[in-house]
Formats: C-alpha cells, sequence, structure tokens
C-alpha cells in the first residue's frame, strides 16, 4: 500500500461503509452487489487480455465469449430479478459494451410487449434459447432522433400474405442498431407500413436476417459492421439494406395495430404504448452519468493523492498534487456532481417505478412530468458528466491520455449517452415544451402541483432589473436559500422564454418557425430548471441522513455544489437579482474555504463509492495506489513489445538508412 | 454533387479565393501549399487503407514506411525550407503523427544548437542520415512539467572517462518521448549530473540505446513501448530504464556546461539557453488549435447543410439541420473562434520571428512578453478547440461518433496539446506571475509597453461595485467598444489577482503557500487576458483587410465572437460594469441576429481554410457532401466485414443455442 493512500484513509471524518451503504441503498444492498461482483471476479472464465491490446475482431470475440458465458452463468446462479442481472452483467461488461445488449434490452422486451399471445408463444422461447438472437433496427443511415422520417417500408402482399421489405433509398439503408453486424439472426425493423396501396406510417416487424442454421445472410439481406467507431470496440453496430425481403404476415407485431389476411388495416386503440420504455431508459440514463464521473473522479482523486510534483515550499519535498488549490478546483466539485446526480438517479429510479405502479392502475397522469423531466435530466447530467470525465482525465497530466488509466475508455464508451436515446439539444427543448405548456396554465389561472409548481409563485414573474435595486435574497452558507435561488432562477427563465416565444409569434410566419427562433431561449430555460431540480433533490437527500458526520460531510459537497454553480453561472444569478456584486467576491472565498474542507476527506469520498479494481480497471485510480509499478508491467505487455526489434525495422529503417 | 451543397456555395457573399489568400498569407503562399500538397496526395507511394480498419501494429508499420518515404521525397524533390518542410509533413501525416517526430522537432535541433563543434561534426551527419535515429527522452514516468525533479542520474566516472546512466527509482524511468519505443537508436537523456561527489543538476547526454546494426537494445537499457493511448497509435512512445549504463565523455553535450576528462565541472554561461524552443513550439500549437477546430467545423458545418431532419414547418420536407437555431448557435461561434485563433496564430509565428531575430542580434527585452504570451494562448486556444472539437462532433448526432467522420481523430489526436509542452493549468499560471509582475511595476510606478500596456490605465484600478451605478461602455454593436470591455474585464481581474495575492501573503506561511491560495483567482486573470489578447488581434486583423465584401463577413465573424464570449462570461462583465442587465437582453437578441446574417456565408467560410478532402478523410465532411454513399462504401470496407459469418460464431454463439 502506498503510504500517502493509507494516510489519506486515516484522515476520513466519516464511517466509509456507512455512506457505502446510502449510495447502495441500503445495507443489505451493499452485501448482495459485493457478493454479486465477487461471483464475476474470481471467475477464471471471465479472465482475459486487457481488451486494449487486441485488435477490434479480437475485442468482439472476447466479447461474444463472454457475453455467451454470461447468459450460461446467470442460469447456472438462478439470478433472474432484474436488478441483480443489472449487476451481474455490469461487472461483466466492465467499461465497455456488448453485442448482445439490444437482444435483451430491446428485441426481448418488445416482443414481451408488443406481440398477441400466438406471437409470444412462438418467439418468446426461441428467444430466451439464444435460437433467435435479435436487435431492434430503428435507426437509419438518414435518419435519427425524427423517427417520422424513416423510409424503410413494409408492403402487405395479399396474394401471399406475405410483408415485402425494402430500403428504397441509400439513407433508408438501417445504421448503428448494435449487434447488427454480426452477431444477430433477426431484427425487429421500424418500416412504414403499406397494405392496399396506403401508408398507415411505422410498424415493426420480426425479420429473418441470416440463416438459423448457418448464420449466412439470407437472400436480399445485405448486412454487415458499420466500421470502427469512437469507442464501442466491441459491439458491431450493423447496417442492414433490405431488397424484396419477404417475411409472413405473422412476423408484423400486431398486439396493437394489425393487418388482416386480406390487407384490411386494423388501428391501434392508442398511440402512446412506447412511451414508457423511453422514460426509464432515459431516466436509468441518468444513473449512468453519476456513474461514469463517479469512478472518474475514483481515479483523478486518488492518483492525486499518490502522484507529487513541483514545488509548493522551497527545500520541501514535492507535494501531493491534490494539495493544490487549482487541482481541488478542478475535482472537488465533480466530485460533488457525482454525489449530486447519484441522488437524482436514486430519485428518478424511484419515481419511475412509483408512477410505473399508477399507470398499472390506470392512472396515467404522472407520465407527462416524468417524460419531461428525464428527457431534460438526461441531457443535463450526461453532458456534465461528459465534459467532467475529460476534466478528470486531463487532471492526471500525461498519464491520463495512456489506455492504462481507463480514463479514455470511460469517455468513449459514456459519450454517446449524449446522442443516442434522444440527442440532448432535442432532449432539452422537450422539457421546454412542458415548461412554457406549466407556465402558460399559471397564466391562464390554473394550479400546478409536483416540480413545476414553483412556476405557480408570483415571484417568479418579476421583471430583469438591476442587481443594486432588488434588496439580496440568497444566503450564501444556506443551502435552503440556494435552492430558492436555483428556483428562481428557472422561474424567470422559463417566464423569459415563453415571453421571448410569444413576441416571435407575432413576427413569424408559422408556429414552428417561432419555436426555432427562441431555441436558444428555450434550451437554457430547461437547463436552469434542471439545475435546479439538481440542487434541491440533493439538498432533500441531506434530511434522509441520520448520521451526523456523513451528513455534514454530504453538506458540504451539496453547498460546494450549489455554490459552484452559482459562480459558473453568475451573470443568471447577477441578473435575476439572486446576488449581488458583492456577493460573488464573498462566494469565491467560500468556495476555497470548501475546497480545504473536502481536502481531508477526498480519497475517503472517492472510496466509498467502492468500485473495485477490477472493475476500474485502472493503474492511476487503484486502490492501493501503488500506480507506477502497475503502469510498468502493463507497458511490458503492449502488443508492440511482443518482439525486441518491430519488422517495420526491417522493412523500412535498414532500407532507409542504406539509401541515404 | 449533392444539390443543398451547391445551393449554399451559391449563396456566398464574397469571394472565396480572396479569403483563402488572407488565410493563407499571399496568393502565392496559397498557390505554393497547393502544389505541395498535390505532390503528396497524388503519389501512389503514400496511398494505404484507412488507418482505422488496422491494429495498432499495423498502424505503426503503415506511419514507419510513410516516415521513410517523406525523407526519401523531400531530398527528392529538394524541399528544404522550414515551413515547406512542415506543409509537405503535414499532407503526409494526414491526422495523425509519426514515429520520426522527435528525431527532426527535438533530437536534431538540440544537437545543432548545444554541441561543441567537435560533436556537431560526429553527430549531425549521422542524423541527417538516419543512422543515428533519434529522441528526446526528458519526461519520467514520476515527473513531468517541474523537470527540477527528475532522478535519472548520469555520474561521471574519471576512471574510463565515461558517464554511467541509471534510473534509481521506478518513478525514474523515462516514459512518454515519443519514437522511444521501437524506432530510436539514439536518445538525448536528460540525467542529473554528478561528479567529484557532487550533483551538478539537469544536463543533456547522448545515449545509444539500440544497436545501429542489428537495432537491439544495448545492454543495460531495457526500452519499450507504453502501451495503447488515447489515439497516437501511430507513435512508439516508449519506456527507458538505464541500468548501469556506460558512455563516452564526449557524448555529454557540451557547447555550453563542460565535464574535463578529470572530473572538474564547468559551468555554463547563462541558464536561459533552451527558453527559444519552448516557446517556438508552444507559439506553433496557438497554429494547430485554429487547424483542429477549423477543420472540425468544416466538417460539421457541411454536414449540417446535407443533413435534413424533423419538421420545422408541417408538411414542408425536412429542413437541413443548419437551418436550426440551436445547432447554429454550436457551431457559428466555433467557426468564429477558428478564425480568431487563426489570425492569433498567424500574430504569433510574426512575433516569434521578430522577437527571434532580436535575440539573434543580443536584444532580449521582448523575450518575457512573448514567453508569457505563448504560455497563456496556448492553454487558452487548446481548451478552447479541445472542448469545440467535442461540440462540432456532437453536433453531428450519431454519425460524428463513427471513425469515418474523422471527428474521432482530430480530437485524439489534438487534446494531448492541453498537457504537452507545459500543462496548461501551469501555463496559465505562469502568464498571471507574468501579469502580477507587471501589475506591481505599475503600483510602482513604472510605464509599461507592450501587450500589457493596459495595466497602466487608471480605469483599470476601479472597485468592484454595483452594476447599475456606472454608466454603461459597452456598445454591443461597435468592435472597438468591445475590446475595451475586454481590456478591461482583463485589467480588474489582474487587480483582483493580485490584491487576493497580497491578502494571502499576510496570512500564509510562505509565499508559495499565499500563491497557491490565489491560484483559482491568477488562472482567472490570465484567461481574462488571453481572452482580451484574441478579440484585440481579430480586431486588428480586420483593418488591414481591403476587400469591402470580406471585410463584411469577417467582421461579422468577429461581433459574434466578442459577444458570445461577453454572453458566456456575463457574470464578468456585469461584476465590472462593462455591460448593464438590460444590455443582456439586447446581447442575446443581437446574437440571433448575426446567426441568421452568417447563416448564407456558412459553408463557404469553412471552403475558404481550402482542406482536400484527402487531408480531412472525413465522409460527413466531403466537399461534394456524397455523405451517405461514401459512409456505405466506407462501412463495407470494416475488418469485421471480411468474413460473412465471423468466427466467434462458431466459437461461442452455436454452442451457446445447443447448451440452453
Amino acid at each position: 500500500m502506498n503510504p500517502d493512500i493509507s494516510r489519506e484513509r486515516g484522515n476520513a471524518s466519516f464511517d466509509l461503509e456507512i455512506l457505502t451503504n446510502i449510495l447502495d441503498g441500503g445495507a443489505e444492498k451493499t452485501r448482495r452487489r459485493r457478493e454479486i461482483e465477487s461471483l464475476v471476479i474470481r471467475d477464471p472464465d471471465f479472465q482475459h487480455e486487457d481488451l486494449n491490446f487486441l485488435s477490434r475482431s479480437e475485442r468482439y470475440d472476447a466479447a461474444v465469449k463472454k457475453s455467451a458465458q454470461m447468459i450460461v452463468k446467470l442460469r447456472e446462479y438462478g439470478i433472474s430479478d432484474p436488478e441483480e442481472i443489472y449487476s451481474y452483467k455490469s461487472v461483466v461488461k466492465g467499461l465497455h459494451h456488448e453485442p448482445f445488449g439490444l437482444h435483451y434490452a430491446m428485441f426481448l422486451p418488445t416482443i414481451n410487449s408488443q406481440t398477441t399471445a400466438e406471437q409470444h408463444r412462438k418467439w418468446i422461447p426461441l428467444a430466451e434459447l439464444c435460437q433467435v438472437l435479435g436487435t431492434y433496427a430503428q435507426t437509419e443511415l438518414g435518419h435519427g432522433t425524427h423517427i417520422r422520417g424513416l423510409e424503410t417500408t413494409a408492403t402487405y402482399d395479399p396474394s401471399t400474405q406475405e410483408f415485402v421489405l425494402n430500403s428504397p433509398t441509400i439513407s433508408s439503408i438501417k445504421w448503428w442498431p448494435g449487434g447488427l453486424g454480426k452477431t444477430s439472426n433477426h431484427a425487429i425493423v421500424l418500416a412504414q407500413l403499406y397494405t392496399q396501396g396506403k401508408c398507415f406510417g411505422l410498424h415493426a416487424f420480426i425479420t429473418p436476417i441470416r440463416c438459423m442454421k448457418t448464420h449466412v445472410p439470407l437472400p436480399g439481406v445485405v448486412v454487415g459492421d458499420i466500421g470502427p467507431k469512437f469507442g464501442f470496440d466491441e459491439v458491431d453496430n450493423g447496417y442492414l439494406k433490405l431488397e424484396n425481403v419477404r417475411i409472413p404476415r405473422d412476423n408484423m407485431l400486431m398486439k396493437y395495430a394489425k393487418v388482416e389476411p386480406d390487407g384490411t388495416y386494423v388501428k391501434p386503440p392508442s398511440d402512446k404504448l412506447t412511451y414508457g420504455t423511453m422514460v426509464f431508459i432515459r431516466s436509468m440514463i441518468v444513473g449512468e452519468s453519476a456513474r461514469a464521473l463517479s469512478k472518474s473522479c475514483t481515479i483523478a482523486i486518488r492518483y492525486s493523492a499518490v502522484r507529487h510534483q513541483s514545488e509548493l515550499r522551497p527545500g520541501e519535498p514535492e507535494p501531493q498534487i491534490l494539495d493544490y488549490q487549482t487541482q481541488q478546483y478542478k475535482l472537488f466539485p465533480l466530485l460533488a456532481t457525482a454525489y449530486a446526480f447519484h441522488f437524482v438517479g436514486q430519485y428518478m429510479s424511484k419515481t419511475y417505478h412509483r408512477i410505473s405502479g399508477d399507470i398499472n392502475q390506470g392512472d396515467f397522469s404522472g407520465l407527462p412530468e416524468l417524460h419531461a423531466l428525464s428527457a431534460g435530466l438526461k441531457a443535463f447530467t450526461t453532458w456534465a458528466a461528459n465534459a467532467g470525465i475529460e476534466v478528470c482525465r486531463m487532471a492526471c497530466g500525461g498519464h491520463g491520455y495512456s489506455r492504462c488509466s481507463s480514463l479514455p475508455d470511460i469517455y468513449v464508451t459514456f459519450t454517446p449517452t449524449c446522442t443516442y436515446e434522444g440527442e440532448n439539444t432535442v432532449m432539452m427543448l422537450q422539457t421546454a415544451r412542458y415548461l412554457v405548456k406549466s407556465y402558460k396554465q399559471v397564466r391562464a389561472g390554473q394550479h400546478l402541483t409536483g416540480i413545476v409548481s414553483y412556476l405557480n409563485e408570483p415571484q417568479s414573474r418579476i421583471q430583469p432589473q438591476s442587481v443594486s435595486s432588488r434588496p439580496t435574497v440568497v444566503n450564501i452558507n444556506d443551502l435552503v436559500s440556494l435552492v430558492e435561488a436555483y428556483k428562481l432562477r428557472a422561474a424567470k427563465f422559463v417566464e423569459m422564454a415563453a415571453k421571448s416565444l410569444q413576441m416571435e409569434l407575432q413576427h413569424s410566419k408559422s408556429n414552428e418557425d417561432a419555436w426555432n427562433n427562441t431555441s436558444i431561449d428555450l434550451v437554457r430555460a430547461s437547463d436552469a430548471h434542471c439545475h435546479y431540480v439538481v440542487v434541491k433533490l440533493f439538498a432533500s437527500k441531506l434530511s434522509e441522513i441520520g448520521d451526523t458526520a456523513i451528513h455534514s460531510v454530504l453538506s458540504t459537497l451539496a453547498l460546494l455544489y450549489a455554490l459552484h454553480g452559482v459562480q459558473q453561472n453568475s451573470g443568471d444569478f447577477l441578473q435575476t437579482g439572486q446576488i449581488s456584486v458583492p456577493q460573488l467576491a464573498q462566494i469565491s472565498q467560500r468556495l476555497k474555504g470548501l475546497l480545504s474542507e473536502l481536502r481531508p476527506n477526498a480519497v475517503s469520498l472517492v472510496d466509498a463509492f467502492d468500485y473495485r479494481d477490477e472493475m476500474l480497471n485502472s493503474s492511476l485510480g487503484r486502490y492501493d495506489g501503488n500506480v507506477y509499478e502497475h503502469m510498468f508491467e502493463w507497458a511490458k505487455r503492449s502488443p508492440l513489445n511482443r518482439t525486441e526489434v518491430h519488422e517495420s525495422y526491417h522493412k523500412y529503417l535498414k532500407p532507409l538508412q542504406s539509401k541515404l
């Protein structure tokens, strides 16, 4: 054990295990999580060479192997609770993804929820036994977030009772679905349904793409891997071009809409049926933001405790880089953010389950708010975590660039969350739509409930005015007062966006033009709203915490999160009159004070996330702090070191030397 | 040619070629640059498979091949002007780096400038004929920016007239030098010199590491590749552990300091001798920031002109995504930044040459300012470009994640500039040291000249005060007025940091503690200073431009750059009283207006950077806009598509299906 990091651990002011239990949601959950992690970590079948040393094809190969083993082992161990499956999988996957991801995350759930009883009986056993390996093919080369624009066609032929699937243009080629390139033998294809000469919009079709015996692509199916990406080397994101591919009528998912044998189209009873899954995945992504950021903070903070550099005081040894104020200023606000997002993730998961319960009881009233919240928070947290990972990486100096730090892997694995499951700017605008609608309801005399209820309050309709003419409202040492300031900022920005939209409507050709011409303001309003929600949820989490020492350190983190946000957005708070100019200097001083207060607890606060070395897979973030020894051992295994003299020497260097 | 992008080009309000000439620094420079580019692009010896499809070892192999060919061809063509060599090399390298980089950038220049005449006669021909392939080994596993902390030792043994080199600890292993792992047979090793029982600090030693005949590592030399990184796959960044490696006394670079045969140490006449190279490289990096960002903008803006998505107006076709206000708000300020940095890069290069001239005449007076400027601007521009590349990538939706977009490559190749040649935060603090010193000189009654002369002005010593009590000074439509606002902000922040430092000195144990406790403020001051310099240089570039149409469009870009910066840092400008709260709304409106004004010129403004398709290597950024066709062709060549059925099917999937 590195002595610096041991000493850090001696400085903690709180009981680590209690904090870990809070993060897990209870001591029993911590115990079971660790048990599951050990199952994987001890399992020799999951040991393999560092993926960074392999070619893309080898990485894919290793991932397929792991996925296949995982399925067998989950059955063997009888792990069936969805949360436990999730835990087990995330340990197996480590920092990477798996080619079977969509088989379990999209193919099976869609079959489950959108098939008739008969279809269910046919497909579920095939999918569970992996005879059918499926993916979900929605996105096309030319069409992403706006799914109504998809071009793939499924034309019903009553003479054979088949659908004929086609990719009529190059932009209609299915593009991106995970597991589509090489792994899957079936895909649920989203296509425009044509029958009796009319288009009935998007529907889903189970489409065989590879022979179930030989795995060779079927006639008319042009399928393959879309090529290397920024990360996701293990996943065969694929393309699929359909050329008059015929599938039986029964392969259309017909729980709701139907096509009868003669080609008659039967409408679905409602069109809000897949709303829930989307909301669920976005809610989960909030938790992913917390995890990606807490892993990055663990690596950067542990490394900063071990790394020494420069002279702080002449003649004294080089200090730990964690003692530099600029380093603390980079890392501690991110640590606070990781905790904030963790608690927001817990809230989202709880809220999702509560509202799902209501929906099962027939009460859909909570869905619009959850939809708006999950869209905005997905964008807000992924953007913040995405930038934060890179700050952590660069805070590790040169070594942060090495793959042995794992920080590059964390980044490339995480960054797609900003785009998939709804592009972030589009998500922010969806939330804005809800906020503007709520604002209008208040103006029309309605009383709002739930998270937007702050729009009811009259102080939200103040005019922008100069700072000094208003009394200072915020107490910079009081979290409750800061929550209030964030609330007023959000209220103000929602109002400003709504008014700006109204003004645009007077000049614009259409509602859509007015919306577009206000969209910068609308995104700002959503951002301010989400920021308020995060600060508020962090503050209310504190009230649940009984342990004094932990309450104290989490309060410091929450205050840091809130005050740092005020400083970073000081123009907003000055503009809306929540803070005064002299307070800015006080905030700067207070922030420096908070950094110093957190310094002794920094390593323990990342230890509390409880990531085992096998899960971080980072030389810099090792629990024992033996960074350099481990880096050297790792480097020796680099593929370029397999030979003492690389073949390129004989091929190019030797001839060059004789040529010149 | 894609019709959308053709139409865009028809909308330009200015003559493209004239703007390209301005960017190149004259029509003749444009002509010669294109000539050199064609030499490479037409050369069949430089054609190769997309590096993204190769393994790391194959990528290294391809890069060595290219580097070797490049050396031969440069001689063949007789290209010897350093700027032309730079042009030629950058086309050959494309978006990547080369294993020989340090041989030319560090090894040869160091030999040139730090050897005695006799050493020069021996080593230069060997290096020029590539018999000696060298690198520059400074950074160690445990020591980066703070080079005095390096631990490698060179102990003089008068009995054999040799130095004995050692890596006494694990943290002293040389780590990171490019070309060290596999390519080089010599390294200039920076080591602590010991002779006659005393340490005389860091000196440089030419150290043979591999046999010049067989390329096998020499006895006592443990050398290899440090393993995969975030990018730089083509470069064998290496490690070097020295175990009693003996080199002749003559291998110490002895132009300045010397060790006599009996071991007597002779001091160098001055210790500022390598100052210049560092300043030069940092100045060059400012230009790299401009290039990386302008390439990214070219890709994202062309793609946004071709990509259609969603409905703006019901019933109408999906609009180009460049018509979305949020998309313009992401990309156009970055486009303006790319132009700003380009002109700053030109200024830095000119200033460097001017001051180098002075130094050659014995006048060192300009060096401190250039040093401070190059350090701060290196940090300011690389941070901005680094974040900007990622904004461009994410503005391309999912396809930005594909390696065929080139955006991931641009990012991973560029991001190390934030860390190498001086870690950015350390750079900002170096600039701050100069600013604080200048501030103190003014307070002591001195009159400053040069770029910090604004610190002379009395208005820079106003107190922070409330916004409304001061008259509004800025005219948001006037660039000159905005330059003034940036200047006052910088002056204010320098003063605040200096005062904060003074206050800390009263409480702190030492100057170093006080400095550390003020470092957040100091970095802010540097940042404000650099931002001012960039706005100012952009504004003064405009005065050189005679063509009315180009003057007009560049003025719009400059105003966008300046106003966007005010908006992003509105708290600063409110705090220092440069803008009022009501002006914030006006700025928002004006920014929207500027986005609309730039919209018709956007594609032409990126065309003017004049990157040929072969240099961008991006399916999304193609000149002809035929994005999807090209992506499909590229994907088909993906390594995973070499077989129809991947071997993992037979190894894992088939067995899994029979097992369940």
